[in-house]
């Protein structure tokens, strides 16, 4: 039984791993140095955009009888600790959990508790993303509980594991990226635990509704499909049917009801607020010229925008615009908050499609419109199905820790190698017609526009144009662009003009970050290539 | 590469099995005669209810990159022989239609028609189920275009089958059994051709809206999660998003645009009728009368009942009753019509959960309540998932051509031994709290209940009660049931009995079958083992 069973194969290859520090590298097609081996897997060197051709088939769950399930639909089990007992926990199992609840989720720790309790030892964590509140984790890893955690690490966690603390290595993935390591079956989950917000006893879940309402649950969509087994967590349970169904009880095999998933305050904001700073709102105040000016911003377009400052404010300038001009989108894409709502009930847009719901007028509005949709990362960003809704979005506003005079950008570390960020659906945005950096041009007097990005987390022949408060830098390659915004009034500059006046106000360059030679996490391309390591501090 | 695809290696066997006509039988847990091999395939002859265990994982899709699909998401192409010929059709492949377009459906003999000008032979048609306006489907069997089709035969496609002409053997399945045979590999579905009533041209499918509307897509789900090739067919191209989006066009290769994919007036009932013959309102009554005194219609009950017409009477009968005792049901489960949404309407019900939409009514209010839910096989029947909904309901109604006294039923043969009925959702119903068959106890003189069913289609332990408008009977086994009607005015009788009182009406007993000693078909149970057999009528 053992030599046929991958998860033991790579339960074995974890030790071995452990056994020696040294681990082999090559430079993958970006010049970028990258192991070969990563937590036991051998791994491709990321080939260019377009260049990995996959084959195979899609990983695929067990199949099971409707005869081992309750005949009434009752998958209730008293505790999580319980359920993980029922779904044979054992050491070195991969658990996931999703992060729609953000730094309010309490069900991820939960689950590692109970796994520690019942004793076992090197779980793979594969959540969405991890947050500062779910820190405790590190005690968790140095216990020998976690092995290592695969997914965004925001905070203290990546900083853990770029001072070389974790055993195993980090594996960074965007989140179309995990729905492709998964469907791959680069990612086997054995069990998926996932925090509901309402869910009923079948285990159908939905996450628009109830107290702890989070919106969509479209992170989760992977892991209830294709995990070995899984476990809804609940603090509102209702009859069945739980209508919508966003997780269907089908692919469900226990229900746990507890008093509380997570803090609502942390869930969810209350309202989502646009930058006060005047050089983000100009920054914001070009971008939305710059589709106005390109001509982007038609009638039928769309866009798509995230909720910090900067976004929003776009989002506000744009919405103005669209009146003036009398330009309705077709669909917008969230990250959702009121301001996306509003311009729906505005009649701005025809649809809202939803990947994650920022606060509570877009919770409110996910749950009662149904032209606001959840969407997944299989429909949106799934580099690996047939085509995803990513590459029919007509602009993309995003952010960035560093972009260098190549357009290549980073979103996981700073200047100073320090891992704090995940990738989120920064790079499946970057197929948008129209990929936009927009970043201040610094930022505690640490230049954002550098010479070489630190981690290469985006290749710059996929990001169109980078807008600072200083000017906008459009990408050579991007001719049309730059036809398109030649007769504007915009501050179109070369992106070495604005980097060079940058670096006159801040005093130079950035001072290169200290990186040793050991790898500690690598950064996954969309297609499940390696496109860059992320490498302990010194 | 040709002794690795299992495909290849079925088409080869369909070649030596036509070579002989012995085909080797083996007796099965209802003491039935069973193929042990069908159309190349070994099968597991019925083992009895809940007691084949499966093994393995599902079947699994290729994996694709969405660098090989349009950026801009059009996957359009002129017509579906090109769709086709770019799927690589090629000789023993086996094409899926669903059939939520019923007899009005064109996109199926299309395709067929398609692969016939293209110049194909030896293909499995593997339809949800096959209706009288594709009798020409007969023409393309004789011209060696379609080998064999597997799915329910309505009217001349099943007198043909029995009459012995097709190559291939039949296989008949529930739609529970025909998503558990794609998801465990038992069909593998080289190209879906779906029938759209609305999309977009990324693949996304609906089929609530249109002039072809019909309501739910479900049957055509697991062809789009499973098959290598899809190809979408509309006559309703929307802007993208399609929303809602039933049919994902994230597993969509191609979108053909036709000037009309069927008849509106086939399609759906412009209305949907009570029966008006004095026995079946009887019979309908006498049902609704049943669930009333045995207590099932209670507070947050179910039911399910289709579109017959003694069903939609009982519905009738029910909601009178509903209303007179303040009784609201939780959800009830379509086949949907305007009595399931008049109840929903009136507050008699929380939820309608559909399979197939049969009316104007329905088409409206699925297309616009949101308590009005579109399910699947998956969500409701498929036997092997983590339970289904079919065990959730309370109570269903159900039709037969025979019961026999054991309680087994027939719904795919006439007592003739004619094919003549698909299987639809009825063996999954059987899972309900009470499945109760609501029959005539004789049609043209010819009793329905009788000594052994001449095809088994549902095991006697599962079906609880027998109305006919001679009385009720109730299966021994459910001595709780017995129980509960015991107080009632009800007339409770032993099935013996009616049969006896029918038999004495009509003459005696229906005269025995001709049958031969050739199987041209096979009866699947829920868990994909065979469970009878149709011969060829001598």
């Amino acid at each position: 039984m053992v030599s046929t069973d991958p998860q033991e194969k790579s339960r074995r290859a974890y030790k071995q791993e452990n056994m020696s520090d040294r681990i082999e590298l090559a430079q993958n097609a970006a010049r970028r140095m990258v192991p070969v081996m990563v937590n036991g897997r051998p791994q491709i060197p990321y080939l260019g955009v377009n260049e990995y051709q996959p084959r195979g088939r899609k990983a695929t769950p067990p199949v099971r009888s409707s005869k081992d399930y309750p005949e009434n639909g009752d998958k209730r089990v008293d505790d999580l600790e319980t359920a993980l007992r029922k779904c044979g926990l054992r050491d070195g199992m991969v658990i996931s959990n999703h992060h729609h609840l953000r730094d309010g989720d309490r069900v991820a720790l939960l689950a590692l508790e109970a796994a520690a309790k019942i004793g076992v030892q090197n779980l793979m964590w594969f959540p969405s993303a991890s947050f500062p509140s779910q820190k405790s984790a590190i005690d968790l890893m140095q216990a020998g509980v976690i092995h290592h955690i695969e997914g965004s690490m925001n905070g203290p966690l990546g900083d853990y594991c770029t001072q070389g603390k974790m055993r195993g290595m980090g594996v960074l993935r965007s989140h179309g990226g995990r729905w492709q390591a998964i469907q791959d079956g680069e990612v086997h989950i054995d069990i998926a635990v996932i925090a509901a917000p309402t869910a009923d006893a079948f285990g159908n879940a939905d996450g628009s509704h109830g107290k702890s309402a989070c919106g969509s649950l479209g992170f989760a969509l992977a892991d209830s499909i294709y995990a070995d087994q899984v476990i809804v967590v609940t603090d509102n349970l209702v009859p069945f049917p739980c209508i919508p169904w966003q997780i269907q009880g089908n692919n469900v095999d226990y229900v746990v009801e507890v008093e509380s998933i997570g803090d609502p305050a942390k869930i969810v904001s209350g309202t989502t607020q646009i930058t006060r700073s005047p050089d983000r709102l100009r920054i914001a105040e070009l971008v939305a010229r710059f589709l106005r000016a390109t001509g982007i911003m038609r009638n039928g377009f769309s866009f798509q925008a995230g909720a910090g400052g900067i976004a929003l404010a776009f989002v506000d300038y744009l919405r103005q615009m669209m009146k003036e001009d009398g330009v309705r989108a077709r669909f917008v894409r969230g990250g959702s908050t009121r301001y996306l709502v509003e311009m729906m009930q505005e009649g701005l847009t025809d649809y809202i499609l939803d990947g994650q719901t920022f606060d509570l007028d877009a919770v409110k509005s996910i749950a009662s419109d149904p032209r606001h949709v959840p969407t997944s990362p299989f429909t949106s960003y799934n580099f690996h199905g047939k085509g995803n809704f990513a590459s029919l979005v007509d602009a993309v506003v995003l952010g960035a820790t560093e972009v260098d005079v190549n357009f290549n950008g980073n979103v996981v570390t700073h200047s100073d190698g320090r891992l704090l960020h995940g990738i989120g659906g920064w790079q499946n945005c970057l197929a948008a017609g129209c990929a936009i950096l927009a970043v201040p041009s610094f930022r505690d007097r640490i230049p954002v526009i550098v010479d070489e990005v630190t981690t290469l987390t985006g290749p710059g022949e996929l990001i169109d144009v980078v807008v600072t408060e200083r000017g906008i830098a459009i990408n050579p390659r991007r001719q049309d662009l730059l036809d398109a915004a030649k007769e504007s009034k915009l501050p179109i500059r070369p992106i070495q003009d604005i980097k060079a006046e940058v670096e006159r106000i801040c005093g130079g360059k950035p001072a290169p970050p200290k990186l040793g030679n050991h790898p500690v996490a690598v950064v996954k391309w969309v297609d499940g290539t390696v496109l860059d390591t992320v490498w302990q501090i010194s």
